[in-house]
């Protein structure tokens, strides 16, 4: 892969909501984006999904050049991925096309560039299977929208070589996105796992008659969402134990782990997974106390519903 | 109890996070309060927590005649509900203490006023069964930091009678928050059963070595943290579906409910519970097209990003 900084363009395979987003995202940043989808109408649905994102991207700042003229759109792969720095899968999940697609891609694409999958949860181990350099495919999973959302989770699969993991990363840093890079590969990564978890709670609460769709949005919506953007779940948490922080919470709230509170089952809360947790909170804070850290959140969450309201306000 | 404009006074009993919470609530929208708690430091624990909220609350803007000074910390419980036209109870989570507890506000609350408690998950019907007059016990449960956060949860026990739900509800939304009144008792109401299911998924993660607490926070803060106070999960997948909405969503993505993205299983996706989320989508967004709610999200991440960002900054 050439140098991250002499990366100028960037190709983007694959025309639905996340693909279009990437092409937006890249766009936006300056590069020149080489994009197909085997779809008949894929330039249409790629000019739809551009010119939804723009008036946003240009309200955050566009990179010095940046314009949707420099967007092309390829009759084949092959002619995509030529000259690029950069690849992006952003196919159906579909474990056997992208094995397919994933391989079909490296077969064209110029030696030493990173190939990365957007996909929502297959690991790269059981998707590189049919690649002949399996070695520069890793997963680089992106939230939708991926112009507006900075998190990507970066993580190979057992072919990939560190070096591409790596440079994935710092290609991403690059077109400022925030990195999470795992270690190992586990089903749905991180956010994923965080997020199905409330979602198929969600759903059994429709299924069941409890909630309905609008309540279970007005829950997040105007409760523990409001946080979210603010402080993650751990931090949250910390802040709920009061002045004794989060050993205070896993002390006193611990036994609320055995309640049936959802349908998952919590895990054993021994003492190295209650220190653990206790110990990550304090690395996290760094330096700011607990009064510190309820100011921050305090001055965050105000102004993020304001935000919002404004925003809903249009 | 008294029409909810005619209510001056509130009685919070329980001097923790939650219950200090709500003193700073009620005295920033111009309430006198009278407050008990059995600790023998609660009024300087009171005083330290109603400080630490009073600059956002101040920001936020004060109801005429908003005070600290309104505040009066009682020597007995039967003092702080003297005079009040609503009380809530914030007291530790334990069921035989709510118990306790609940029974002695209601022997010694003037007639007809409404008990709330702040319970994070215990029923109502579990809790008011030493009461003499549990047909004025309800809960309403709020989030933390409850004078920031608009949600309150409320439900009745089947002991409680159907004034003292509505008329709860009506005292919360005169004195701003945003009410989700459920029709029936499921144990952590909507927002902890959403909640409680992504954080024992964000333990077990912790517990397994698959991610750290800092990278659980930095996944939903940087991640769909980000989008959950303009759209919650619901409207979020309704747009992950691009053009084809959430039936989109459900009929392509359906399948990774079997995936092990999460250790909590998925309900069946029967037609029922696909048309039921479908439907409830529709209704939620209204006359909201989804371009109009891509432009509206898209807004207000932008939004929800600066003001975080500023926040943090100071």
């Amino acid at each position: 892969m050439p140098e991250t900084s002499a990366v100028h363009t960037v190709a983007c395979v694959g025309a639905g909501v996340i693909g279009g987003g990437w092409v937006a995202h890249f766009l936006a940043r300056g590069f020149d984006v080489r994009a197909w989808d085997p779809a008949p109408d894929a330039a249409a649905k790629l000019t739809r999904l551009v010119d939804a994102a723009w008036p946003a991207l240009t309200g955050l700042g566009l990179a010095e050049g940046a314009s949707r003229a420099r967007l092309t759109v390829t009759g084949t792969l092959a002619e995509a991925v030529d000259g690029a720095g950069f690849v992006q899968e952003s196919a159906p999940e579909d474990l056997s096309l992208k094995q397919k697609l994933l391989a079909d891609i490296d077969a064209v694409t110029p030696d030493g560039v990173v190939i990365a999958s957007s996909t929502s949860g297959y690991g790269m181990t059981e998707m590189q299977v049919a690649a002949k350099t399996p070695e520069r495919l890793v997963v680089g999973h992106p939230f939708n929208p991926p112009y507006l959302i900075p998190l990507v989770e970066v993580v190979g699969g057992k072919l990939t070589a560190p070096w591409a993991v790596e440079r994935a990363g710092e290609f991403y840093r690059h077109v400022g996105k925030t990195v999470l890079t795992m270690e190992r590969e586990v089903p749905g990564f991180v956010a994923n796992r965080l997020q199905e978890a409330l979602w198929r709670e969600a759903l059994h609460m429709v299924a069941n008659g409890e909630a309905t769709v609008e309540q279970i949005d007005t829950a997040i919506t105007d409760g523990p969402g409001l946080r979210w953007p603010v402080q993650g779940p751990m931090l949250t948490f910390h802040l709920a134990g009061g002045e004794g922080g989060m050993a205070h919470m896993l002390d006193h709230f611990g036994p609320s782990l055995k309640s049936p509170w959802t349908r998952l089952d919590a895990p054993e809360l021994t003492t190295q997974l209650r220190d653990a947790v206790v110990e990550g909170c304090d690395e996290e804070a760094g330096e700011r106390t607990i009064a510190d850290l309820v100011a921050e959140r305090d001055r965050a969450i105000i102004a993020v519903q304001r935000a919002v309201d404004e925003a809903r306000r249009g």
